[in-house]
């Protein structure tokens, strides 16, 4: 099943899509819903970010690998794998729909890069809950783009506008609700052209451990979004490329980067 | 003027307190509001927090010279203060109101402290101003404790479980609209013993100067909240603690920790 959050002639709802059509609903996949007799071709509406304010953002750092060693290797230190699944955040002034623009500050340097991530939408209030039970707190899942700008992530004492600028977390397009995360697979396209792919499970600790070690701690509510992380690296992104990602089965997330003094 | 957010025979709404009584409004301070008929006496109500889920949670972690000197001490470093205004983030799960209990995980070390905190809390949105207006997108202040467990803070890898456990972010008990910053003092009470004083302006970077910086690359919205981070430092703190936090003139943030195993 695929909920998509959307706007068609000036409203906003939540509906659910079959084939090429949305079946809108009242209410939201989280605190419940009715369905409709309002109906609309999904290549007609506007797509929303499938939650529009999570009330929290929590986003893994090093999670795959090959992507720890690359990063090392970047800052000339030896590569060290994470021993345990300490999450960190990021803010929702960032976020972005699908087919939105990425906007590159006009301060940015030319390293601009994308990082193509799973995202696990929590359906239900959790704490405490054991990693064998974690994926049923889990509506669904979506695709995020870490945006990140890599010469402020080494330059400030913390990842705020490295991470965090407008427009530098692309979200959507919808939340699937039955992926088999062993079968999906991560691939990235610059202008049509594939610059990345890797398998999306390949995880140094997965999604049910993270969800499980946080809910330890914090209580995870509906809507909060936990990203998963990126494996390998992005080439450098300049005005006008279109980054897409596609997780294979759940959806393709694609924007376009756009220069602020161009756009 | 100081908006209060409460529960009063089951009804949560926004007030404006005046003098010991509270004069209900429907609406809320960032949107708008109409003024009702019906008051509460201040003593009557339970206070809630004064944004339920801040859209952006910015936290401020070194702002005070003698705590930066004293934190690189614990560390066995040199101290250097902080060039540049870059924000950090806390997580919405952890937020508590005014009165109740923060509850110390039962696997905490003893290593639990409290920050005293000025929080700025953003009324309307906000992008690109410049320092001298800043502070015009500030509908006024509260006050935060940043409850923090010193030995997760050094053993993991990002801040999650060390300053966001449910429970750690106490924050209130109102909003005042008219404060003079210069004129306010931090002052912290131990089960009513002073443990820690210093001027709450005393910072390395201001509000309106963080206000500033962070939007030039990241749109402040209403409700967005800004802890100003702390200075000196706590001692542990055990089950039973009452922390009392009190900024001059704004008002008194209270709560008590509460050891789980013993909750």
């Amino acid at each position: 099943m695929r909920w998509i959050r959307y706007t068609a002639t000036g409203k906003t709802a939540y509906g659910i899509i079959d084939g090429d059509v949305i079946a809108e609903v009242k209410g939201d996949p989280f605190a419940g819903y009715e369905k409709t007799a309002t109906q609309h071709a999904l290549a007609s509406v506007q797509i929303e970010l499938p939650v529009a304010t999570p009330p929290n953002f929590f986003c893994v750092g090093l999670n795959y690998a090959q992507h720890v060693r690359l990063a090392a290797k970047k800052l000339g230190i030896e590569a060290k794998m994470p021993e345990n699944p300490d999450v960190g955040y990021r803010s929702n002034n960032a976020l972005i729909a699908h087919g939105r623009d990425v906007i590159i500050p006009a301060d940015a340097t030319e390293k601009v890069q994308y990082e193509g991530e799973l995202v696990a939408i929590i359906g239900k209030t959790c704490r405490n809950v054991a990693e064998a039970d974690a994926l049923k707190y889990v509506l669904g899942y979506t695709i995020g783009n870490d945006v990140s700008e890599r010469t402020w992530q080494k330059a400030d004492r913390t990842l705020w506008r490295a991470k965090n600028s407008d427009t530098f977390k692309p979200m959507g397009p919808w939340i699937d609700t039955s992926v088999d995360l062993d079968k999906l697979e991560t691939r990235v396209r610059v202008n049509g052209q594939e610059t990345t792919r890797f398998k999306t499970n390949d995880m140094i600790h997965g999604v049910a451990l993270y969800i499980s070690t946080i809910s330890r701690y914090c209580t995870l509510h509906p809507g909060d979004v936990l990203w998963m992380g990126t494996d390998l690296f992005s080439p450098d992104l300049k005005h006008g490329d279109v980054v897409e990602i596609e997780i294979t089965g759940l959806g393709t997330l694609s924007n376009r980067f756009v220069k602020a003094s161009q756009a």
